[in-house]
């Protein structure tokens, strides 16, 4: 079975928007065994856009189209398609009904322009996924099939595995159960986790039923996929239990979750099971590192707020940091501390640094201290993280968060 | 003048890294004013590599193949180039003496494998820029060409700069020059901004000097692009001059920018611009506004910090919020006006509603108040955002930015 993917719109070619859909699709197609050889980026335009979808088909048994499906003169992917497939274009009435209906919630009166996005080739069978108002569609031609998706990528995202995913197994008639289990690690190089897990590797690379993927992450931290195919999903399951814990195992106390979970996720976790409160004090991180936590469905059983004292005077009137030096471990003791007395909760987490371009108080860009309050007892730790002042921002973020876990489960 | 650009590389097709590559170099064709219609991934595979080329080439004037330079096995650009252009791979010694020279001075010997990336197509004229071990090639075929480089980023994008895109123009004999300006709005839909501007969208495709696009970009607005060609740089960007100020008369209050700037810029710009001092009251968005306003630089000298006042206990103890229901008028102007006691600054943004996916208060998800309190004066606006928790809490985050930016544009 294989499956090319065709992004449209001139913004890619004109590099204004990084296409990031294709790779997610290209992830997507992977993991369900299905090839992915090639990727095509056009504009647009009806010519090249309808050639592009042809000569896609010609190669593969199936092509995603993403994008070009918005309410706007320049959306003309459903045009295109229904050309390829040599069929008229049909308003769909339910369609129609439902966009009306997403303006009505919105209290919005709904542009005619909008109603385009009702029409639907003759033939084509609409995706029951519809996050915003571009249907995705399943466009059958003879024994193959095209898809089109929205260039929005949280909308085709779960038109990807909610419907193209699972319809092309069945097409591809694999009967076999792909299941993947991910282990999150923060702490360590992704060459010393590779070392570390190298003659493990090798063991599972020869007998050929599983298989394993480093992906940095960034702030989601490093990830190790293992991948097993098997007859049933329980017996791909029960294979990766095992396989997990090995690697567990083997990695220690730098593996934060065996469940893919965010470090936000594991952190509630740890406060809930044990009781706890959270709170955070932030400078540098100005507000990640709660938003992070409170971006968690459920987080406000646990999570109480925050105090963002990006100015020296909050930090000195709001959380009672001692007048001086704000990048110190004297202030990020003191931030942890005075969270845990304005918002009333057990544990804080406190950051203070420079995230740059420009230093602060003689320091360079990337010199962080996190602190830390568990059961009263508060303290800091000075850390070096590489990158633009972004990277540093999200890297204090997790690097805090993961300070506050290694000290949860200690105590746990 | 057209020209292609070939991403190679399997990771890309399996989404492990995400092209980049081809953004950039479209994006550097397109202000050299050469023609980027397509754009294609294809993996580490002979066949696939050489057809892709080959069919580039026969659409375009040129093609810039992007990776499989290096010195492993599967990195056969170079061999599948000398292909199409049917000639054989000499061994450059200077190329050598120079991949040799660059391994000693970094005291490590040289692996034998990186000698193939001293082969050249017979022909074919090396990169002056070299920052790595991987030539960049120009490769004649015929009145066309095929330009080589690493997949590399800075590798790259010092190649393109330096060499590709100055003896593309050279070819082209033209300078035309195209030039883009983004207008960002928010508060109104994509269908809506289009239908405002259809009658002007078909006097300017008429006129055909000025292209016009929609980019509905999430929680960085709703962009709408002009881009110009002209004989010089001057000409273009005094076209675009005067359309995006048509444009923006058309749209009116809703254009937060016509500088490409995000909507924390410009609400920071209006506060230093007025000497305000800036606060924010988060429950909803749990610190998503101070962790972008705080993601530009240079936010400190107006950005103060804030209070995420998650739990209610907080809002009624630390924000002086009246005890009561927390989703409501009442609370998001005491949250305003609490950010500005508390934090001691001059303007505030305040969020209380429900992301959801829970109903709060007997109220549905995405039921949001927008809190702001400017000179003292404190009020709260109702809105209803679509969406899943996170989309309700980003909307959330720039609306009420978007709110207090229309104050502020009023009060100055």
């Amino acid at each position: 079975m294989r499956c090319e993917v065709v992004a449209v719109g001139t913004e890619l070619l004109l590099g204004q928007i990084v296409d990031t859909n294709s790779a997610f699709i290209g992830e997507q197609l992977a993991l369900a065994g299905i090839d992915c050889l090639f990727q095509a980026k056009v504009g647009d335009n009806p010519d090249r856009i309808r050639s592009a979808i042809a000569s896609a088909l010609e190669r593969a048994d199936a092509v995603v189209v993403c994008g070009g499906l918005g309410p706007t003169q320049d959306d003309i992917t459903r045009d295109m398609i229904a050309e390829v497939m040599g069929v008229p274009l049909d308003r769909d009435p339910d369609l129609e009904d439902r966009i009306r209906a997403m303006f009505g919630s919105r209290g919005r009166d709904m542009p005619a322009n909008n109603l385009r996005q009702a029409d639907v080739p003759r033939g084509a069978a609409i995706m029951d996924q519809m996050p915003g108002t571009a249907p995705g569609l399943v466009c059958p031609v003879g024994d193959k099939v095209i898809y089109a998706v929205p260039g929005v990528p949280w909308e085709m995202q779960q038109m990807v595995e909610g419907t193209v995913i699972p319809d092309l197994r069945r097409r591809a008639g694999d009967t076999a159960v792909i299941r993947s289990r991910v282990i999150r690690t923060w702490g360590q190089s992704e060459s010393g986790i590779a070392e570390q897990l190298a003659p493990y590797h090798e063991e599972l690379e020869a007998s050929g039923h599983c298989t394993l993927a480093f992906l940095a992450s960034g702030i989601d931290g490093l990830k190790v996929r293992l991948t097993a195919k098997a007859a049933t999903a329980d017996e791909a399951d029960d294979l990766l239990a095992r396989e997990v814990e090995v690697v567990a195992g083997i990695l220690g106390p730098s593996v934060f979750t065996v469940h893919d979970q965010s470090m936000e996720q594991v952190v509630l976790e740890l406060c809930r099971r044990q009781g706890l409160t959270l709170g955070t004090a932030e400078s540098m991180t100005g507000g990640l590192i709660a938003a992070r936590l409170t971006a968690v469905p459920g987080a406000s059983d646990v999570f109480r707020g925050a105090v963002v004292s990006y100015a020296s005077e909050v930090k000195y009137d709001v959380l009672g940091v001692p007048r001086g030096p704000v990048v110190s471990e004297e202030a990020a003791t003191a931030m942890a501390e005075g969270a845990c007395r304005v918002l009333g909760c057990d544990v804080a987490v406190a950051v203070t640094g420079v995230a740059g371009p420009e230093p602060q108080e003689g320091q360079k860009p990337g010199t962080v201290w996190l602190g830390t309050c568990v059961d009263g007892e508060a303290g800091a730790l000075l850390v070096r993280l590489p990158g633009d002042r972004e990277r540093v921002r999200q890297f204090a973020t997790i690097s805090v968060l993961d300070l506050l876990r290694r000290q949860l489960v200690a105590r746990g």
